[in-house]
């Protein structure tokens, strides 16, 4: 270690949306930090994933300074459709969900402003530095090492946000102290295409179909977002436009005059479904936020809003201490993050599970998917907790 | 056919819950029926089944003059108490489920209490009379074919309800005029024991542990009932009594001062699990109740009261057409009663799975039945949905 070793006060490595909010919320609260991404910038602004904000997540961006965009081009729903056995069924979150409700804007936009914001205001984001190792995480001052513009480097730190996903440094960083890892697969993937066409309805479609789940969602009111399960091993190549649309059309097929709008395809890609946790969400002074604690299927939408709840409550908990010289949230975190993401792990299994056809499944298993679905629609009370479910709980110290 | 063969309106078939119930309530409203049971009298007053009964189940016995003793003998509960992670949750059925709940009050009482009222007041009711086939079902008058004090006989019906069971003839009746079996099995089944030792507590105890599934329950207050889940083929000789009572004693274990008493083991069984339905629940004019339409695992205890609910609107489906000359119950009774029951199903799976560990159950799989759990005691929408799928829905035509 030489002399010159620079130091932070919170290393924040990888500029996902969770790395670049924490980085954000500490920034405005004076607390000095750096985000090192090894992406390039074009790569991080480009890349496709999510695109549904819970209302928190809504609030979060607004709150530090990203919701004009999202405000503007972002479109606020009022609740979803699913749509099984050949029917439709609105779960309305306006009654059901005290007025919150989710916002579909992509993902890509989010890093976008956050970029922006962060380059023009700091604090320091260094793209392509790549982390190869974090050490001293049980010591006082963990040091993160990383390579930047052809040399070896280090800044030393007093705390380490690993933001940087399930393939991260962060995570195996805390696998190799002992931290254990829980996961499992699933029998299926989705088919995502982008399509120049104004989207088939203004809200998200959930259905499932005798020839398996499909979703309809959008990027704007000129671009329509559109997935299909199909069988693991599928390529994106393996699928001719008049094939996708012909299969979305028979799975969102329901009684009365819905019409798929076809368009244009302009990209095609092939998402693999997994469920994983890391436990515990941190080892000594590095905390995991995001992906790098935990991934989980896309059908609950809830893998971007989970990572913008971590970094909310490590935000506020490093705050508390650095502030005010109270660890008690940080102590916590682990722990109460823990518990929030196996909920968003079991509801996003329990989505998957039951909107998709496994290749193995019995009739007994399908018509079993298909109570579980006429119960949420049927059932007030299961109505209820499934809308409260999607648009995701309310932090703890958050304003009503 | 010989010129003698004498008539009915409704034969049933089937002594147990279903097959009686429905006796008294075709018999009350003036509507000529007889039941034809294969098993002795003695067989069928103490074969050991369920013990929870829905308020539907003990209104509906309290209406046809059959609550006298359960409401003497029965033990009325105000909720159950899951156990998982260590600590005991209860569900509160009093302020969730308006009012609604359960009383443990065991199936060979049920039964007992029923044969009683009908041998003393009719209508007929035959015990070793061996059906073995149902001719005609969709003629206008089916034919139910006996053997009975060594003479093949037979009786002519308008209809037939059969509540002869898994195994019976009314079942395979249906499967023979194209019906379709759904079903699964699951990979452990129940070990249950009697023991003469008051209660532990004076509720249900549902327990999730490290080493399996346990249930604490009440024949009385002097016997207790209970169940330890265990591997598939285990016989009941296998376990020793002090084997048994260490196992729960280490499943219902939570902090603080709960004691398991611990008493002689008068009875022991092994149970195994499955889930079945038949649909339709029909072939012309045969109808399926109870057991012969639909079995599931005893988790959800749902069993003995769907059966009941299947002859609530039978019964009512029955006197409205013979009575009123309407048929648009009796139309819709499989159909509903399908709906009813797969909800159960579902019910009965969820609390199965969720509550059990399957020997090649994931660490990760693990995680996510404590979630769940978690969820359904920490979500005050999930508590009371819960509390609400558990004390059984109100059928519609229910008195509030």
């Amino acid at each position: 270690m030489t002399a010159a070793t620079p130091r932070t006060t919170v290393g924040i490595i990888g500029a996902g949306p969770a790395g670049l909010l924490l980085a954000r919320l500490l920034h405005r609260a004076g607390v000095d930090c750096v985000v090192l991404e090894h992406r390039d910038r074009d790569y991080v602004e480009r890349r496709q994933r999510a695109g549904t904000l819970e209302q928190t997540t809504v609030d979060a961006l607004r709150d530090c300074g990203a919701g004009e965009r999202l405000d503007r081009e972002g479109l606020f729903l009022d609740g979803i459709e699913l749509r099984f056995g050949g029917r439709a069924h609105s779960i309305d979150f306006a009654s059901l969900a005290g007025g919150r409700g989710v916002a579909v804007y992509p993902q890509t936009k989010v890093v976008q402003d956050l970029v922006g914001l962060q380059l023009a205001d700091g604090p320091p984001l260094l793209f392509e530095a790549r982390v190869h190792r974090v050490t001293g995480t049980d010591a006082d001052r963990p040091v993160i090492h990383y390579t930047y513009q052809g040399e070896e480097r280090t800044v030393r730190c007093d705390y380490v946000a690993a933001c940087d996903g399930s393939m991260g440094v962060g995570r195996q960083t805390v696998l190799d102290h002992g931290g254990r890892l829980f996961g499992r697969g699933y029998p299926y993937s989705w088919f995502g295409v982008l399509a120049d066409v104004a989207p088939s309805c203004d809200t998200l479609l959930y259905a499932h179909s005798p020839s398996g789940f499909a979703l309809h969602s959008m990027r704007s009111p000129t671009v329509s977002r559109l997935y299909l399960q199909v069988p693991n091993g599928t390529r994106a190549e393996d699928l001719a436009d008049e094939q996708i649309w012909d299969a979305l059309y028979a799975r969102f097929e329901v009684d009365g005059d819905w019409k798929l709008r076809r368009g244009p395809i302009t990209a095609k890609s092939v998402i693999p479904m997994r469920s994983e946790v890391v436990e515990p969400m941190r080892s000594g002074r590095l905390f995991l936020a995001g992906d790098a604690a935990h991934v989980m299927p896309p059908t609950g939408a809830k893998g971007l809003n989970l990572a913008v709840a971590d970094v909310l409550v490590l935000s506020r908990a490093l705050i508390d201490l650095l502030r005010h010289g109270r660890p008690a949230l940080l102590d916590a975190y682990s722990d109460s993050s823990l518990r929030r993401a196996w909920q968003a792990e079991h509801f996003s299994w329990f989505m998957t599970r039951t909107m998709h056809l496994a290749p193995d499944q019995s009739p007994f298993d399908t018509r079993l998917q298909l109570a579980a679905l006429d119960q949420l629609v049927s059932s007030p009370l299961a109505t209820a907790e499934f809308a409260h479910s999607y648009v995701g709980q309310r932090l703890e110290g958050d304003h009503v």
